[in-house]
C-alpha cells in the first residue's frame, strides 16, 4: 500500500516527492521513484480531462476527488476485464498446444511405424528378387543343357 | 467516463445511487447498476483497510482522498502489468501454436509420401510373386516332362 508523509520528518529514502494537481506530496512505498512519477502524471492527466468536463467545476473537493477515484477505479475494473479476457484466451491456446503436441507425437509414431514396415517390405522385396534371379539362371542353364 | 450527478434533477435511468464513505451519490454512465456498486464497494473496502493503518486519521480529507487515488492506480498499474505478462505469454503461445501447426503439417505430408511409397512397393512386390510363381510352375511342369 502506498502513503502519503506528513512532512519532512518521514522522509526516508523510498519517499518521492511528486506534483498531483498542483500540491506537492511525499509518497511512501517500495515503488521505484518511476513508478510513483507515473501514477502522479497519470491522475495529472485526468485532472486534465475532467476539466474540460462540463459540471466539474461546480462540483465541490470533496465530490471531485470521488469522480477521481470512481474512474480510476472504472480503468481498473476494465482493465480486469481484459485481463481475464486475454487469461481465458491463453488457457484456450494452452489446451490447443496441449492437443497439437498429442496430434504431432501420434503422426511422428505413425510416420516410424510405416518406416519400419517399408524397411521390412523392402527386405521382403529383396529376397522375392534374389529368388526370381536364381530360378532364371536355373531356366536359362536347363535351356542351354537341352539344345545340347 | 463515470460522472458525478449534482442532486436529484439530474437523475435518468442510466443513473445509478451509491454509497462511498457513508455519503449517498449518484453515479452517471453508460455502465450497469452492478458495476458500479462493484466499483462502490472497491473504493469502501479500500477505506476500511486504511482506517487501520497508522498516521491515516491524522491526514486532512483532502490528503485521504489523494491516497486513496494513488492506491487505486497502484491497483490499475499492477493489473497493467500483469496483463501485458499474460499479453506476452499468449503472443508466445501463438508462435508455438503456429510453428507446431506447420510440423504437424510436415509429419502428415511425409506420411502421406510414406503411404503412397509403401503403396508402390507393395505392387511391384505383388509383381515379383506372380512372376516366381511362373517360374516355379515352369519348372514344375519341366521336371515332369524330365521324368516322363
Amino acid at each position: 500500500m502506498l502513503r502519503i508523509a506528513r512532512g519532512d520528518s518521514m522522509y526516508t529514502k523510498n519517499d518521492v516527492e511528486v506534483l498531483i494537481n498542483n500540491k506537492k506530496l511525499i509518497i511512501c512505498g517500495y515503488e521505484s521513484a518511476e513508478y510513483l512519477q507515473r501514477i502522479a502524471s497519470y491522475i495529472n492527466n485526468k485532472i486534465v480531462d475532467f476539466k474540460n468536463i462540463e459540471g466539474y467545476k461546480s462540483l465541490d473537493s470533496d465530490m471531485r476527488n470521488t469522480m477521481m477515484q470512481i474512474n480510476i477505479a472504472d480503468d481498473l475494473f476494465k482493465v480486469k476485464e481484459q485481463l481475464e479476457e486475454i487469461q481465458q484466451e491463453s488457457d484456450r491456446k494452452s489446451s490447443e498446444i496441449y492437443n497439437m503436441k498429442h496430434d504431432l507425437v501420434a503422426a511422428r509414431t505413425k510416420l516410424e511405424e510405416k518406416e519400419v514396415e517399408m524397411l521390412q517390405l523392402r527386405e521382403e522385396y529383396n529376397e522375392l528378387q534374389k529368388r526370381i534371379i536364381q530360378l532364371e539362371t536355373e531356366r536359362k542353364e536347363r535351356r542351354v543343357l537341352d539344345r545340347d
